[in-house]
């Protein structure tokens, strides 16, 4: 199932639409790698390494003042009147969807001088986690060992959801089982929601994105990439228990600094054969589809100055998921890296088979091998329709036929403990722009019809006898799906309502729905004998490295940590920090080069003096993170706020499959630019007294 | 065998990196498709629709006016002392390659004010076309029936090597036999060389490209797309007898006129089959290539504003290819359009099974069906390389080895007839920028792994243990090749020099050498295939529908015409004629934007008013034309020069395999425009006194 707002918005992170089976890997003792669970902390690492035990209370107090941002980025609670600290390309989803012709709060930034004037998000759903269960042996009782590939993924998730539902009907929590170490352990995440989610403030794009496209990913950098939301509860300003508290230095070079997040995607416990099918198979394919739409928007953006707005959220995520898999890719390409796992494989088969109780594991790489295969005969080969429109027609035609069938039993998405943040979804006011959403559908035709042919029977039928430019044309004039209202009515009307609906787009997504759900059982009962593949392998890693480890990332809460140090490249010293200064020296090194201009404002406020130009502005650590963790705090053993990742630098686009302290470092922005910039040059007092209050 | 200086360059033509096979279609009587060759114009045609009659007189001097850029572009002689007139997007590759850090003749525009002035090309070579002639039979003869494709192929370019040389030999001037009819005739084509080209004028390109991609295939239009340049002989201004005067007042609005130049490939004799392959293999694939180029162009120019300036040549080449393949793609799509094609295909071959005579072509259409498969299967497994400094050192490789054979057993590109040609390109003095090729390279290295995979042999030997970057880093900062001289002592040096050679990139092009020539053996034997069949198919034509037909372009000599007539887009009617108020008013519509700022010389112009306002810019017409026409001369049935191909709309992007007169236009600027600016705008009178005289 797609769901297009959180897969589009999901691009906009810097690891964004990466792969979606979790695993883990072991680590060398003396470095910081790892993005931990919080109920399975490193604290023997910590102790003997940095001197530091965070006890049960640490570990509580912070994980409480995180908080994920649904959309696909990280945050926390900054103010125990509900303020939220993330980035502004996390908060730019919101930003672009509060914006419109007349009023651009991406580019030109926002500031609520009073609570009345701050601006409610059309479609936000804020999680703070609350409580974490390990429920591996009830998952796994449901599954018996002789049921094949596919009857396991079923009762596997008609496990998961009686587990889901049950928890969350005793609890009012949104409850969520995560599968970790790719399916060696299955824990129950239990989140308090938010969905009253408001706009405080956000600094202007230019200085939020300073550098646009080129500088990311790279460092030295010098960005304000963040902004404040806040969450209410019965129309008030939520009273939040668990904050942090802002540090009033922000950190010092070498000390130890923690990031809380919720790293999207990692793929260190893949297999070779996984690793070949990313690097010749996944990524080639994802990269030319990245392109393809990078160049789209470009296109489109080209019309105007409302188009460009239009289509700029879009592609800043492109851009920057393009940028990230190259680097990926690259380093699969590298022949050493490969040999380098394809050593660690063979020897810990080795290990395996030369010991009677682990044997049983050997055939799990094959296994796996097998799904790679599969996989790649069938890519390029689906119903791909990826365009807003005909996603929410998807969600109604599914909608209505799941809504038949008992909670457990449905796709995931519409069972009972998901369906307020379906519907969150499904019915945002968020504006949808019909001439983008055109261009958008005649090119995911277009290339449907490409990669299975022009003769292919459902292609004809899509194209209905017309172009795919003529055809999107048709679809988006005719269909009233941009609509909240026209949604709400479809979906209050169930099956009879879509089975009889003329709209042209409820059409298509009738059209094509059975073979969507053909493909949806192919891909789950891949997923599951990976699943059980990969519990296998973690099993036989559990008992020759021990259990001392942490499992690949989830897009769930995770604790990594490392010190704020610079790094060496082609023989030069890279400094840990940058400052303000910096900045205008590097705006003067760009003279003339687009999203090399910092704004008016801080112009303005270097002109009167009022920010100090020794002011930190961003830093670097060795702390172990990926996409998803756009927007997670960054703190000290105080348990405050020193900096807010943004970023990895390009030594770091590897992190998906290994991890390195020699050169890879996160990006952050230190919390004294922060605090500074909302006084100083935003001259926002009144929002700069609440930080950390 | 790849050529990068004029595949590169051909993709700065509006059609540029197109099918390569010539080949043929029936017209409607009334309609004024075609591109005729210059023995076998339409005179009928033109008699009865147009009351004009071309005489022998007029055709030899409209084909001796007409100049080809052998970078892929048309042009034409305007005055008695040498001068050429091309558009400044075929100048384009001689105006980078003559521009540097400091001078940027590409951006800023240039002018000789005096003879001594003019900027000699490092590498251009123009060809007048003197002497056309039927050389089918004895070709043909050459192949006996029972061949091999593979023999066939072989002993088919033996006797065109042989008559090339014996032509060459005899008369002194450049001559090539041109396959027409996609293997149905094979005629000689005898040209006047000039190799002393300098550079005259040339506008600023914005306002040459004004309007930029955003502009790129629409109309109206506002483009001053000319530049001048001037052939020498001896050092001196040529003395031209042949040359076109400069019509006084341009076109009228329906006026008849003419296009002379060089289209450089158009597939519409195309089977069923073969236009699928483009639809659904082909296209698809270069396409995908085209974004990726693009994208990485884009990246590079990003380093700053040297980096652009060094990036944009290819970069306007491959926006303008993609825009134009997205067209065509788009065409092929369409239902209706293959429909068409499948419906005459039908109707043709019920025709031939029906004829006793004709029966025994029946069989075509299945060989080139199945060459098609084979091409299909061997797509993206070659060895793909495409780079300057590879494709130097390749053609030094493959220079030393085939001289080592009778010239008419070598590969075409190495035979006596066109070495001079050769080491025109080979040995040029053109600036080669490493950091761009490192880039490029880098690429097509990460792009030949992903399509065969990380594991293959050849890759592995490619990699040399390193991921694409640092190989590629490793290759261009150790290879000489940037150097002429270097490439010359090679050259010099033969086969020992080169299989000494301790040059990377020298080394890297023997590794690949025995690869790359069997797949040549392939692609000359599928070709082959195709020559005897589409042969056949154009026999069974000639047979049913007369031999009044035009073949496919074949990037030589051709006549198309129409009249100068707008047309009717979404109920609008387009005007045929813009004029220069508009291109103000339309730079005013688009304030702000990139590429839709006039220069400051047009500004001064029209403050000053030394320009009318009302003087007519650019102009539509229906005649049938294609990339590489840009830069043709278009005239009025006195042969006066009243307008200059730079672009066919966005309604003509399905040229390639149809000919249509309902929208598609092809786009000119007008000859008064490019004379009044000459004198009025860029002050350059004694030039403008030249033109026509």
């Amino acid at each position: 199932m797609k769901n297009s707002r959180i897969s589009v918005s999901l691009t906009r992170l810097f690891f964004g639409l990466s792969l979606l089976i979790g695993a883990f890997s072991a680590i060398r003792a003396d470095a910081d790698e790892g993005m931990w669970l919080f109920n399975d902390l490193p604290i023997k690492h910590l102790q003997e390494k940095h001197g530091f035990t965070p006890t049960p209370e640490w570990s509580d107090h912070v994980m409480k003042s995180c908080v994920r941002f649904n959309v696909g980025g990280s945050a926390s609670f900054i103010s125990s009147n509900g303020l939220v600290l993330t980035n502004h390309h996390v908060g730019s989803d919101t930003l672009f969807k509060l914006s419109n012709e007349n009023n651009d709060y991406y580019n030109d930034g926002f500031l609520a001088r009073s609570l009345d004037q701050e601006l409610k998000a059309p479609d936000l759903e804020l999680n703070q986690l609350i409580n974490i269960k390990d429920v591996t042996a009830e998952v796994n009782a449901s599954v018996d060992e002789g049921l094949s590939a596919a009857d396991a993924a079923k009762a596997r998730r008609a496990a998961i959801a009686n587990i889901e539902k049950k928890a969350s009907d005793e609890s009012g929590l949104r409850s969520n089982v995560v599968t970790l170490y790719g399916g060696g352990r299955y824990h129950l995440y239990q989140y308090k929601k938010y969905t009253d989610v408001r706009l405080v403030w956000s600094p202007e794009a230019n200085a939020a994105f300073f550098g646009g496209d080129a500088d990311n990913f790279e460092y030295p950098r010098y960005c304000l990439d963040a902004c404040i939301f806040r969450v209410y509860e019965n129309d008030k300003p939520a009273k939040i228990e668990h904050f942090l508290k802002w540090s009033e230095n922000g950190p010092a070079e070498n000390e130890l600094v923690f990031v809380a997040g919720n790293p999207g995607a990692t793929s260190r416990i893949f297999t070779v054969d996984a690793l070949k099918f990313q690097r010749d198979v996944r990524l080639p394919y994802i990269l030319d589809f990245i392109r393809r739409r990078e160049i789209l928007l470009q296109q489109f953006a080209l019309q105007g100055k409302e188009a460009a707005r239009r289509a700029h959220d879009g592609l800043f995520g492109f851009q920057n998921a393009r940028k990230a898999r190259v680097g990926m890719l690259q380093g699969l390409q590298d022949p050493a890296v490969m040999a380098a796992k394809e050593q660690a494989e063979a020897d810990l088969l080795s290990k395996i088979k030369a010991d009677p109780n682990l044997r049983k594991y050997a055939g799990a790489w094959q296994k796996i091998a097998d799904v790679q295969k599969r996989r790649a005969e069938q890519q390029g080969k689906g119903v791909n329709l990826n365009e807003e429109l005909f996603n929410i027609a998807q969600q109604l035609v599914q909608m209505a036929e799941e809504d038949k069938k008992p909670s457990a039993e449905r796709l995931p998405a519409y069972q009972d403990a998901n369906r307020a943040s379906l519907e969150q979804q499904l019915f945002s006011t968020a504006p949808i722009y019909k001439d983008l959403e055109q261009a958008i559908l005649a090119d995911v035709i277009a290339r449907m019809v490409e990669q299975r042919g022009g003769d292919d029977d459902l292609c004809k039928q899509i194209l209905a006898g017309k172009n795919p430019v003529d055809r999107a044309e048709e679809l988006i004039s005719g269909t009233r799906l941009e609509d909240p209202e026209f949604r709400k009515s479809l979906a209050g009307g169930g099956l009879t309502a879509v089975d009889e609906s003329d709209d042209p787009m409820i059409q298509l997504a009738r059209l094509v729905d059975s073979e969507v759900r053909a493909e949806l059982l192919v891909t789950d009962e891949l997923a599951e004998i990976e699943r059980q593949a990969y519990a296998q392998i973690a099993e036989a890693k559990f008992a020759t490295e021990g259990t001392s480890t942490y499992p690949d990332a989830t897009f769930s809460l995770r604790l990594a940590f490392g010190p704020v140090v610079g790094y060496t490249e082609k023989g030069k010293q890279i400094p840990a920090m940058t400052d303000i200064e910096g900045a205008f020296k590097h705006e003067q090194a760009h003279e003339g080069q687009e999203y090399f201009e910092l704004p008016a404002s801080w112009h303005k406020a270097r002109e009167e003096q009022k920010i100090n130009p020794k002011t930190p502005f961003d830093f670097v650590c060795t702390a172990d993170i990926i996409g998803g963790n756009s927007g997670s705090p960054v703190l000290n053993k105080n348990m405050e706020l020193v900096g807010l990742i943004f970023d990895g630098n390009i030594q770091s686009l590897t992190a998906d499959y290994l991890y390195s302290d020699r050169q890879a470092r996160s990006v952050s922005v230190h919390s004294n630019a922060i605090r500074d910039a909302i006084r100083y040059i935003y001259d926002a007092e009144a929002l700069a007294d609440q930080l950390g209050q």
